[in-house]
């Protein structure tokens, strides 16, 4: 770690920190970024934290034009102690790592970062909100810089980590939403990357969403891209559904990303001796559940909303209003037990959290 | 017209100019760059030619998180009279708009950009090199600033084009490359965004490039998403085939993009009586054609490499050597008579190309 030391260029004008009943979300940013440099010479070089600023970048780097990036999300917490909580970071690293592969992305090295990190949020640790809900969001990610409009993957990349305090996801409360099901647009494939957090995947799926919206829905259900069958995700979370009394969710492949939430729930509902069975899951299957009175709940799983319950599914001509639009039990006991968890207001058995000093 | 009046910022420090012999593709600018910006309110607007310089944004601008962007690329030729051409540049910004669709990016009007495009390209005259086979190339670019990490379409957009002159692609000569069929990976799928021309197609393919290259193979032949059977595209061109005496293209689908190159081909050979077929062709069949003796040519299309022939296909475990590892006599033809036709060399009957005062 000794070539690889952090140099601290503090910010000497501090902004004035934000009203925390009114933040939004990733639109405000704190007084400090973490950032890297990369070279094919140097391998990752140059880390330092400086105050949060534009960055300049010649119009012909990679970025603007081959798509080539990357990026994490996850969230700081401050505890009743006023000690700061970061959940599983750790698993944001890997994946990052892994999307990184995917991209043709040199990796990091997952215990160096991890450490910057720590000291970016100790620094930062005033911006972290502490109102109910509220978290300061961790932004990893990491772009293709090399002034080339060769398609290759680029020689030069940098690594920032940028923090943005967020208001509760629920400000009135966890509610369920209604979902349409995308017949028409695909947001990936097998051999595709949509297992990979990166920029594309996402602006792939606006035309889907935006269309969504307009019919008053909130977001699209993803089908697989093959045989437009299987469920995938629900807008940029995974889904689980409870059907008869079992715990179903979209088992992971190539085009499903390996959601930190997901994983979580699954360990815990284990920990609650509920099993949850990771296998396909066809639309079909979720409306013949439907109709028979079996489809119990149903929610997507993301770091932004932890659990966002389903409340009704429209699939083709039909719609489907799961429990009377109500929070399932099985939902409302995921939220409350992850974001005790994550806030430190009860036990983490699990060792998920990790303090920051 | 009178509301975005175009801007002329001079730039007073004139770089100098390249050695012809010596360029490469991509890496080197010109003295001036366009750039316009939209926002909701005022819609696309202050278009002006600016000194080719870095660009400002915040580490929040939604270009490095969520891949909202898509391109363009063309070429300007100077011909014998030193007037400048442009080749078929209204396509260009045609499939620009539809590319802009796709990506929920507002569209841009065609018209004034054409007129904006040839103030830039007539400034940027004498960096068009004269040697054989070298072009200015022209990237126009969209992409989205607004600084948020929300996952919805940017509010705030610049469009910019930058021009690099670049070097002949065979500066020894048109010859065929070696091309490996991709089983693997995929490029883009039905109700994806392959047809448009977006970075996160671009980057998709790095992985299976890079495999590609480390077999010492030029790219990769993709297959379509769903079945993994029908060609679609190479590496980043559209592909043809010419077997027992026929020419055969993938016929146009969701996922494969809409080539200029392709399209001029296509009216071409119109033009010569040779029909081109526009149908799904499988690897098989072009296996079962060349274990007939029938596969007498195959190429790629693009504005890069104009025409690019294969020399030889590698599919699971089989080599397929075409017409020798010779460029095929319809494409030698068809090289010849494109070049031609953008450079002023031989008449032009199509009015494809533009000239520029």
């Amino acid at each position: 770690m000794t070539e690889a030391k952090l140099v601290i260029n503090e910010n000497p004008n501090k902004k004035t920190k934000p009203d925390p009943d009114n933040l939004k979300f990733g639109k405000l940013f704190t007084d400090h970024m973490f950032t890297m440099e990369y070279s094919r010479e140097k391998g990752w070089f140059q880390p330092q934290i400086v105050p949060y600023a534009p960055v300049s970048l010649e119009p012909a780097s990679m970025i603007f034009h081959y798509g080539q990036s990357v990026f994490e999300g996850l969230k700081a917490y401050r505890d009743e102690n006023n000690d700061v909580l970061l959940f599983r970071p750790d698993e944001n690293l890997k994946r990052l790592n892994r999307s990184n592969g995917r991209l043709s992305i040199p990796p990091i090295n997952e215990e160096l970062v991890m450490d910057y990190l720590k000291q970016l949020i100790s620094l930062e640790k005033d911006w972290i909100p502490q109102a109910e809900g509220t978290s300061l969001y961790i932004r990893p990610f990491i772009i293709a810089t090399e002034p080339s409009l060769s398609v290759a993957p680029s020689n030069n990349y940098t690594f920032f980590i940028i923090l943005s305090p967020v208001g509760s996801y629920y400000p009135e409360g966890i509610h369920p939403v209604s979902i349409m099901v995308e017949e028409h647009f695909t947001r990936a494939v097998r051999g595709g990357m949509g297992t990979a957090k990166t920029g594309g995947n996402y602006s792939a799926g606006y035309n889907a969403q935006e269309y969504a919206a307009n019919q008053g829905h909130a977001q699209v259900m993803w089908l697989d891209g093959v045989e437009k069958k299987y469920i995938e995700e629900v807008g940029s979370m995974n889904v689980f559904f409870k059907i008869d009394g079992q715990v179903i969710t979209p088992e992971l492949n190539d085009s499903i990303l390996q959601g930190v939430t997901r994983k979580s729930i699954i360990q815990l509902l284990a920990d609650w001796d509920i099993q949850v069975i990771e296998r396909k899951i066809s639309m079909k299957e979720v409306y013949q559940a439907y109709e028979a009175g079996t489809l119990e709940e149903a929610f997507g799983a993301g770091t932004a909303a932890v659990v966002s319950p389903i409340g009704e599914l429209i699939w083709k001509d039909e719609s489907m209003i799961i429990n009377g639009r109500q929070t399932g039990e099985l939902t409302k006991s995921l939220y409350t037990t992850l974001t005790g968890i994550q806030t430190g207001k009860i036990p983490d058995p699990f060792e998920w959290t990790v303090q920051v000093k």
